[in-house]
């Protein structure tokens, strides 16, 4: 299991009338969690696009425990608990400043060659990454 | 079970690199979709959250099939398929302009009362204007 | 002068905690006004991309003269002033249902070669349809 | 003149279809500026709201000279170059990694009283602590 924190503060931009960050806005610093763990990992999510891999979202499925508000500084905890193959699954865990528990999410993603458009293995420098930190 | 089928046009601020519809702009579809469901129904969100209840979303799942591409029509098709008590489940289809299923999702909603900010039961307009339907 | 309007409603997404729909947001409506600008005009955007030209923003200025609410359905008047040449300007003006002026608002854009990424002269098409509108 | 910096980096889902940070999200970035140039100061701007105090945008103003990308590191140059009385101005420039200028932009912003919906002179915290950085 590799477990990555990072973390953001809601802006004023992502609440809405009711008070709440917008539960649309969500999926982005679940974003911000992949890549920056990736980025821990040492695989830069940008280079991935350059070489020809894409990474778009299969399903997703998150529930919102408690609101986050304007101005919270929240950590974003993002899991990989098995090593890619086709698919990437990422876990994620929201905590607001209080270490309260505001929201969990999963991800299913898939590699893609963007050439052919085609589903593609994990690239092996994904893989090597997570397994040597797997492994160790 | 009642369902509604309300268009929206993929703007190109909706747009990511990838060339698809990011994933994380779903969301707000599904959220028109509710709305436009309910307006059908006569019942205008808005006031409800004038009235004092608010409707937040508790948990919501989405699956991606197909991507969704700039100025694409896309049909949101929405569907309720109970009579809400303290939550509300909808369902939702999105389709391109050639009827193709590109995304199904699942949310569900809880009444709460403003000022308590405690979960309340649906509204009495709400049950009755589903409960008329439902039986006719 | 070409003048055209469209109408968006304003989504749950794009309010913020004031209770105002957020200043980010109208962006989207100028690009929603523009798009739909020149596609009343026979000029699909999309297709313009398609065939190698991009029209990115050189600036945006806005005017906020009275708030847009949740669920607003409002007005985006776009108004061509002049032919355009590399450049194109738009000006816009935002109506509620009451016809009240909310915002006030002028862009301009130009055109890029994909390829090159350098300016180019607006295409042919662009200029023909704008330029017989404007002398009838 | 008081000038303040902060980094935000940008988000895919900031991108579009052109592989540009889509000119609408700029509005978001100035908003971090601002709220963090506040904190800088001692002042929270959610604080502020919880007295009673809006601050509206009443104007916005961007020049687009170099594009932003994906992933780019981007600093917020939010610089104020005068004490405020009813309203507040300020001015920001974002440079990436390379100390590029990439965006000029100017808003002016107008403290609301919550209650009443009117224009109210900026609080004396904000301009004791501003004053007091001037005339240092």
């Amino acid at each position: 299991m590799f477990t990555h924190d990072t973390q953001i503060r809601i802006r004023y931009s992502e609440t809405d009338q009711m008070g709440y960050c917008y539960y649309g806005n969500y999926a982005q610093f679940f974003e911000i969690g992949r890549v920056e763990t990736l980025r821990s990992l040492g695989i830069s999510y940008k280079e991935l696009e350059e070489k020809g891999i894409m990474l778009p979202v299969l399903n997703y499925e998150v529930k919102f425990i408690k609101p986050a508000f304007y101005d919270d500084l929240v950590t974003i905890r993002t899991i990989i608990k098995t090593i890619p193959r086709a698919r990437i699954d990422f876990d994620y865990e929201l905590y607001n400043e209080n270490q309260v528990l505001l929201t969990t999410a999963h991800t299913t993603l898939v590699f893609i060659q963007k050439e052919s458009m085609k589903p593609c293995p994990a690239p092996a420098e994904v893989i090597d990454k997570l397994t040597h930190f797997f492994n160790s």
